[in-house]
């Protein structure tokens, strides 16, 4: 299978690498980024992709390529979807679809209307730890859901610039959050309440955003849910999650590089968890890609479909909104869509 | 050092049972209980406490007796406190003081012109792992605290009667979180917002009470909080702490019995943790009265004082406001008091 | 029930305290010590004990008392059994009984003539972890027991003077591993095959003993031990073992105060594990105690009986032979004995 | 860089796929195997390898192929490096290079005068805890090392009649233990004893092999080792190392494929380590395969050179003199050679 990829940035060459090296049966056919520069020349020359490009129409028309990966800057994805579908292209696109809802809407209806896949990056999904997690919860093992419980900690907060036009904490970082949320209870949210707060950078407070947050959720099935982001741990990349139950609880502790422990006359330490995401999740990004080639082949459902990347936008917003007004937020509030 | 207890319930029983083994400078010389029966006569003689009365203030006219231990229902705390303290006796009182913010004031006040001391019985700041998270805060090894994260779950619900009286799980469960709050941050809580369901058990709600619950915290020097309580995690009693901070994160994980490790052909599996607080906390018991002892035979403050017994109250009577009103509450707000 | 001290050394005084502080239904009523010192009787004064002699006879003597502790030097531990037994007292004899094989067998003939109890102190049975494994072994979670491994370090090697007199580390040190080698593996020992060296103090292998020792054991039901000695543990008491058998596998780590885990920049860290065996074995040392005091009031068997003393010196002694003579040593060899 | 693969059975293919997916800059020119069939064309296909032959000649004379694999039978190895160095070509080999330390010397002898590479196949030193741990013990983090432990079980058996031309346990199984123990010792073995029974399978015994043994070690510089093998940990694929030395001690417990802790009202249990080497190694293996290629593109030694080939040979047939005649056996005694 042949796929082009739209925007070569961290993300889209990862994706690159991802199918290149470990999808024996499919590769990347053409790479279009506005931004072509030979840093991307080189990365594709290396992976012995030839067609390079700035015009992402090129990939659209060509009656080759099935599917294409937007990994493109967030303002573009619901644009770039829209003419994939119509082009008849599977699509594959990074989170988030948008910030706005109207326009994520109209993308999910042309994808619907063309009748071809779309999956949303979240690659959380397919951790080996949180895909063993849903497995349990499925078998029953807990029972009804209770508390979903989420800590996730970026090991130091991203430039000033990115943080501007990230569209904030919640739509940027979180929204991994409110997805996991999702999959884990199997439930939607129904409202949202935000504490958060500038204890990390008062360079992020003045671009407008925070980087200490605390959201609780009230899941449609009774549940509730409470998530803790920071833009700084110190110590590294801190992903865990636990899911309580009527008949159980599941835990996952945060992922480590090694399990060696050393025991001196001062203490005993270990090494600090993985660096960031790329060291976390490089499994992730794998089987969510090989789950995207396999779907296209097998004519069945993506394990991450639209509406999987409308909510967590629509529950970002609420918790925007909660923020700003000092109050817990409904989802269905007609003034977040 | 000569005691009296007041009350011979479940914990009064406790506290006899420590002071008469573990504490070889303190002896309990009367027991009162309104509620005398043989149960308790055998139970004093066992531990060869001699004096047994149903009159508590045959205890607090024995000019040998120094100090008292509080252990008798909710509602007459405050009373005894006021009579202890104007009998000239040192204090140890079971928590909550009351639920009401006016008779804690008052006991306060007159525990202060007595110039006796007063120690809440907040058991778990004497637990060998809180303590020592409390030690390494202090020693500025995670610096400035930004969240801090409590789990705490019973293995069963206590019966519906017990329901009924307790004050709710904000004042009668989750009153511990809220002194292991203040306790690890080191600050006051500035504002409240709950959540909270009845999952477990109709009965409770049909009791006025719920049975599961989150809660957010705002403190005064800008940390965050959150609290999760349920009355039933059937794997037995689930107590955790987190706390995160600008330089690194502590966490203590739940305590168990024992650490043996099963691996089978079928799974890796270990026992339950602590069935529940008797067994858990056994050894913080025993720290939180020799402090207690210690306080009065050098002369020096207890170590959880009287505004202790107060601030959790004041928590838990904005969280029982918050879940009714669907709104973060802050403490001052003057209908609370 | 009324028990006489012989011996108020350091083991000598923590029984005494165990059994003022924790066995409400047993005390110590005469102490005795051939060096009495203040210190001594200090310590006997603030238990309130209030016999303090020089002369053992005199606990020996009393018809009140029914029980004595033998925690005196290991040379006279023989003597006092078989005087002991004689006067028709129970027994709580220190391991190890003697190094002599021939008066371990007289000391042991007397005890049984004299039909009075004898209970070896093994503590580590009574451990929490331990007895769970013994337990799960005894329910067959494991199976045929195939493997069994112990590791055994001590903090800091004990003074150079008392390496001298210890009987050296197979009697001194290992002598525990091989009682849990035989309590976990419910077999003898056949076969005993000692490596050792000095490694961590030359004066130790001055004194002529090691430091350092593995002993490999091949039980009479066809399972395999081994056991790894080191007299300095920079980073404290360290007690392992594992069982490994035909149906799983049973590990116990080894036991820390506290489980706070703290996360910086530079790495994870925690507390290194308990000093040394009075606070790691501290509730076994109770646990062993009541269990003797249990067996002499219900009238049965005591958890460690006399066989249980003799067996681990047969084994030492063999490993002894076995480092010095480079060859697996069979504890049949007539020359043991 | 161009490879020619001989055999391929499970550990060739294994290799194959690791330079087709893994290493961008390698790749499997010629797979050649005297037992070819419909599988290995398949698989060879399937990688886009198209030169496939039963003749390994045609690897050997073919200039452009650089290096080669050779993962035939045992047997067959000496031979293979033999001719392989005499044509040129940079070798990996799997272990064990032979059972005969005459042709293993010779072979070595070769590769020297042909001044090409040789790296043997001990995947291990290549895990991400093993070689982490190398790290900290060259960082001189536990000083001087005084004990070196290692646990190596696998899941099940292989066939019987695999087992007979395997060479036995010790140089079929334990021989990665012997590496690893040289590998974090820094140092030569001196001496062994080994201990072994036939506990797990009769058929094993009678195929004239143990299944269940402890080997105990005397390095050069002094320190000892153990190693303990079972072919049959029903829980699954057992690898655990622990270096103990005079300022710590390091550990590496078992790996697991994820971490998920599930307590219920039963106990509370997580998932089997790996089933087997090949999940447990499959980094191991790149990393492995990567350092093979690193060393020929920049003309550096490999990371396991020849002799790290034979030395674990001779300590595996001193470990089968030591089992056979009950007694520790030197390396040096002139009868293994």
């Amino acid at each position: 299978m042949k796929l082009g990829l739209i925007g070569a940035g961290r993300i889209g060459r990862l994706h690159g690498e991802v199918i290149t090296y470990y999808i024996p049966n499919a590769e990347i056919k053409t790479v279009s980024d506005v931004f072509m520069n030979e840093g991307i020349k080189n990365w594709a020359n290396h992976l012995g992709i030839s067609n390079i490009t700035t015009d992402y129409k090129e990939i659209l028309s060509d009656p080759e390529i099935q599917a294409v990966l937007i990994c493109s800057s967030t303002d573009t994805h619901a644009k770039f979807i829209i003419e994939a579908a119509k082009a008849g292209k599977h699509i594959f696109c990074e989170k988030p679809i948008d910030f706005n809802v109207e326009k994520i809407n109209e993308a999910l209806r042309t994808v619907n209307e063309a009748g071809v896949k779309l999956q949303i990056g979240f690659q959380r999904r397919f951790d080996h730890n949180f895909k063993r997690m849903k497995e349990l919860i499925e078998e029953g093992k807990i029972g009804d859901i209770h508390i979903v419980k989420i800590t996730s900690r970026d090991p130091a907060p991203p430039p000033v610039e990115y943080i501007r036009v990230s569209g904030g904490i919640f739509l940027d970082m979180m929204i991994h959050d409110f997805d996991m949320a999702r999959y884990l209870s199997g439930s939607e949210v129904e409202e949202v309440y935000a504490q958060g707060s500038v204890l990390v950078d008062p360079a992020i407070g003045e671009a407008g955003d925070i980087d200490t947050a605390i959201v609780t959720l009230k899941f449609k099935n009774g549940a509730h849910g409470v998530i803790d982001n920071s833009r700084q741990a110190v110590y590294g990349y801190d992903q865990r999650v636990e899911v309580f139950g009527s008949k159980g609880c599941l835990t996952v502790e945060n992922d480590f590089p090694n399990s060696v422990v050393l025991s001196t006359a001062e203490n005993v330490v270990s090494d600090k968890p993985h660096y960031f995401f790329l060291e976390r999740y490089m499994n992730a990004y794998v089987e969510e890609i090989k789950a995207f080639v396999n779907a296209i082949e097998e004519g069945k459902e993506t394990p991450v479909v639209g509406n999987d990347g409308l909510q967590p936008v629509l529950i970002g917003l609420a918790a925007q909104k909660s923020l700003k007004e000092g109050r817990p937020v409904r989802i269905k509030e007609k003034f977040i869509l």
